[in-house]
């Protein structure tokens, strides 16, 4: 089976990289190619090395796109797109990479083989198509109304998603994540960065800075269920999927205030000591547009699964990119 | 005020023409200037001929589209659309005429002036943009799934004019009709299509052909509300319609024997009697998809309304449309 990752050098394209190499096969089927398409280069996983290419491209493009079906992956896993805040920030090119990037590609297969060619196709949406205001839990039917340049390009990708994969041009499963933390590598200036940095700046001994109150409530999930979603979807059949095709991820809802329970009970007073309350009412704004609770009814059923609790994605954080253990 | 209309010689286009026209003004503003834009030339209503323009044009088109926004209306009510069944039959077409049709122009206007010119826009949407399955009845917080390329295209408009008003390019309002009976004139091949017949050709003394059941559950209003409804629209504010700018609206909802027996307390038996029972599991299977009942509350709140019941309907089509009497 031949496998395309687009966005591949982003954090989620590259463990999802990684763990499809280790594994080296995906929903039952060896991998016998993989392909890495982003903008900047993505890194090669060591075991599918002589399998895997690197494409240094705009898979967005028109032209990029159509070269990219032409290669008629088996299994298509959508993950470049450009981020909520600079999707805001820069409205043309949110709507160039997030919405027209997405119909491109969907064109390009359709145009590769209609009936003939329809590659399983995994698309990562978001919960920021959710916008205020929210009943105290999101259910599976509860309407889209974004609030961001984002989500509209997010939702509008999975209404494309749904019409395309009726029409059987593509196999499609849209999968709405939740908060990944915890984010490894540096901070970033994104509005809920916090939610990572509060525990991964602690952990490495350094100062984090949190803008929000500790009763703020958000739902989380690990960048490795995040690659878990991403993997679980490409398994799933159309019949199990029906039409609609789009499924809010399951995930840890908790408070600000429990994640740095979570935290203290791993690392200690010590670690919680480093986090400096530096009240932010521009980012409290921000934050009070975002979904917090999901009930995830459906993708529960279909065998999704996310962490216990916020433990769990601090100890995940500490296997997967901290080797095993806390620095000293 | 100068008042732009595309898809103005539409059904619902011209009676919108025809009642700016005789009021000679919407939502409180005098009429200056009347443009109506259609693939085919709209008529010219009496009491503005003066002061409309024909355009005969496809407004969709990028080029036209920016032509349309150099006129710089106050108010725009974009009708054009291609209908469901086309929309279905030829993808390319649908997506091009109801998605870049409507983002062209909603492009046009924000490069035309942004925070400087952003005009009244009043988007036609349908209760296409719902699919089955379905709560007894539809809620203003219901999820949008569409069925059809068509209800795709409408949910994407949708989302575009909250975005693009959310930014503050547009003030815009979608309105999603209900069906829209008695539709005048001809029969049609649309798979609703007898909603309409059912009623217009008994009264005319026609047979029609009646394909589904009699239990047959749908929510109607009249071309009058239809019209009544966008220019109700483009008298809200920005304040009264806050973030989510979409709006089911209001109608009645009855079986299809509830509509045979209003024509039979109108027209009596000679009437009913021309309905033909001609069982079709295509058109069946095609009406089970749709959505039935709607609560329409938040449109309700904000002053739409329709007609009372079904025998209201069919008098507002003898009134409207047959010159006010029933043909002998």
């Amino acid at each position: 089976m031949h496998v395309l990752i687009t966005g591949a050098a982003g954090m989620v394209g590259r463990k999802l990289a990684e763990r499809l190499a280790r594994e080296g096969s995906c929903a039952g089927r060896a991998i016998s190619k993989l392909t890495l398409s982003d903008v900047v280069p993505a890194s090669l996983p060591a075991e599918l090395a002589n399998r895997a290419t690197i494409r240094v491209e705009d898979s967005g493009d028109a032209a990029v796109a159509k070269a990219l079906a032409a290669l008629r992956p088996d299994l298509i896993f959508h993950l470049a797109a450009i981020i909520s805040g600079e999707a805001e920030r820069d409205f043309d090119k949110g709507y160039r990479v997030n919405l027209d990037g997405m119909r491109n590609l969907l064109e390009a297969i359709r145009h590769e083989g209609g009936a003939a060619y329809a590659p399983k196709f995994v698309f990562t949406s978001s919960s920021g198509i959710f916008g205020a205001p929210f009943p105290p839990s999101i259910s599976d039917e509860f309407h889209v109304t974004p609030l961001t340049s984002y989500g509209t390009q997010k939702a509008i990708g999975e209404l494309l998603l749904a019409d395309y994969s009726r029409r059987g041009f593509v196999d499609g499963v849209g999968i709405r994540f939740p908060s990944i933390v915890v984010r490894p590598g540096k901070p970033n200036a994104s509005a809920g960065g916090f939610f990572s940095g509060i525990i991964r700046e602690p952990l490495q001994g350094v100062e984090a800075l949190l803008p929000v109150g500790d009763e703020v409530l958000f739902t989380h999930a690990s960048p490795r269920s995040a690659v878990g979603f991403l993997i679980h979807a490409a398994g799933l059949s159309r019949e199990e999927l029906g039409t609609r095709v789009n499924l809010t991820m399951p995930g840890v809802c908790v408070t600000v205030g429990d994640q740095i329970e979570a935290l203290r009970r791993i690392a200690g007073d010590k670690a919680v000591k480093l986090i400096r309350r530096a009240p932010d009412p521009a980012s409290s704004a921000i934050v009070a547009g975002w979904p917090t609770r999901f009930d995830a009814k459906r993708a529960l059923a279909l065998g999704f699964t996310a962490e216990r609790d916020f433990d769990e994605i601090i100890r995940v954080h500490i296997a997967d990119d901290l080797g095993g253990h806390l620095p000293n």
